[in-house]
């Protein structure tokens, strides 16, 4: 018992123009964002571990319709969902992973298992859904993750012939859902942990495999430096292997969690093209939320402080 | 045209007891070291790319039926092929992967086409094999990839209710064929490449995905570091992030190739059981294949030098 335990949770990253700074509509989000990073805190603050406090958080993130994961996934150009999450547990490096499934209601548990296991660290499609089955877990007919806001927009991006970032360029009428999940946690115990989960890119190709499951691209988490979840156009992010590199800049450079996620962000990124965001705590409690967009769905919480909830800068 | 050339291949890492040192049965991989590594040296020495060193080599890797991967790959606990493969460019970062396919006669010419593509790193499944079939690539029926050798070794490991790696294990009788494979190069332009292709591990889950098209784990290049291309026990490599890792320690650490590659291979990884090997080039020109294995099957050639092959220490 010698840290401050410290949540920190994320919905996406992108323009979010239909949730104006301030306006009624983004009521819903800070409500949602701001009631899943006190569940995860009030299991801190109780003396839980970092990785059941990250499962929880994007456990209700995933069922939560008002984002792009679990419940309210977005599609892909074949009208399908194909959905990724990821888990990392920082104290021994152990992580697990899911990518294209369409049956498992709660893809981070599905992640969880697979860590557990221990025996493969990323499983896909119908081999990622059969061992889901085994463990137990709560299957669903793909139904359960469309939604009509996500149907419209696929059509839009259709009709683009492009590919959509959780909130670029869709038709971003009231009520839309958008965004990548994740959330970072540092436990009582001193230890971190990381996941994500996410339905990927709106029209993108079948088969796609993104950022999110990708153990150091989307998603890191090492009691020596860091923990980690990225939200944004997913390619460059695992071209840039973004969140283990901030890991590496701060154990091989010295840098601080500041110095390294605001370089990531603000010039690895933008040098390739890449879009997005990450929230990121270290060993000693620092928290950092940076991103390069309009607006990044955010809350964090240390200690027993209330949790604070942000949309755009 | 300011940098010696340099290609460097491996045929995956592991016990390799079927292959005694010095024995008349270790002529024919070295046979096939030589030549492929001959065939790279060639290309580059007229000029030609990286990028296109890496891709001839591994090609030529994926056809010859004595390593695991293309023709001879090993096969899944359901008796199928699941093949993956990953290039990266390190003059721009660009980086193109596949998993999971097994219609595509040689994965790495359709991993590569994703990197030129541009929409996405890695695709997997049937929408790789769809995007493979738009590009004109070849494909073949999953028969093509099946031998003898392949079917005794997932029998014995089915008996034992264990994957396998590359070569542990297995009935390791003469003749039988193992191994990941992979390339890095270094062109007279100064600019280096990496690829890599596997059938993964005898007796795997279907779906699982190891380290070999994983961005980062199994395959980078960066020009202002180094190419790494690894082989092993693919969980372990995905959660110390080791390729990108070696390129890290490089530019954070100012650890030299040597220094940052044996970390990596007898330090980093053995702490949490990872065994196997990588092949590395820096920017300089520096060579290094490290493995903490009994062997691994591998060849270097810099500049004009006659390649050479070795497999075991």
């Amino acid at each position: 018992m010698n840290s401050i335990p410290v949540i920190a949770i994320h919905g996406g990253a992108g323009t979010i123009a239909a949730v104006a700074p301030g306006s009624a509509s983004a009521q819903p989000y800070r409500d949602a964002l701001h009631a899943i990073a006190s569940a995860a805190q009030s299991l801190l603050l109780r003396g839980g571990s970092a990785l059941d406090a990250v499962t929880l958080a994007v456990e209700m993130l995933e069922d939560c319709p008002l984002f792009n994961a679990g419940h309210g996934a977005v599609f892909t150009h074949a009208e399908t969902h194909e959905l990724d999450a990821a888990v990392m547990n920082g104290a021994d490096l152990r992580a697990g992973a899911v990518a294209g499934v369409s049956h498992i209601r709660r893809p981070v548990r599905a992640a969880r298992a697979v860590m557990l296991d221990g025996a493969h660290v990323l499983l896909s499609g119908a081999g990622a859904e059969a061992f889901a089955r085994e463990q137990g877990l709560e299957m669903v007919d793909p139904s359960y993750f469309s939604t009509e806001a996500r149907r419209q927009q696929l059509a839009h991006a259709r009709s683009a012939d492009r590919v959509a970032l959780d909130h670029d360029g869709a038709p971003l009428v009231e009520g839309s859902k958008f965004g990548t999940v994740g959330a970072v946690a540092l436990d009582m115990h001193g230890h971190l942990a990381a996941a994500t989960s996410t339905g990927g890119m709106t029209n993108k190709r079948v088969g796609r495999i993104g950022d999110s499951p990708l153990i150091g691209a989307g998603t890191y988490a090492d009691d020596r430096s860091a923990a980690i979840s990225c939200t944004g156009s997913g390619e460059m992010f695992m071209r840039a292997v973004a969140a283990y590199d901030i890991c590496a800049r701060m154990r091989y450079a010295g840098a601080s969690l500041q110095e390294a996620a605001d370089t990531m962000v603000h010039e690895t990124l933008p040098a390739i093209g890449g879009r997005g965001g990450l929230i990121a705590v270290d060993r000693l409690g620092n928290v950092c939320l940076p991103f390069n967009t309009e607006g990044m769905y955010r809350a964090h919480a240390c200690g027993a402080q209330a949790p604070h909830t942000a949309i755009h800068r």
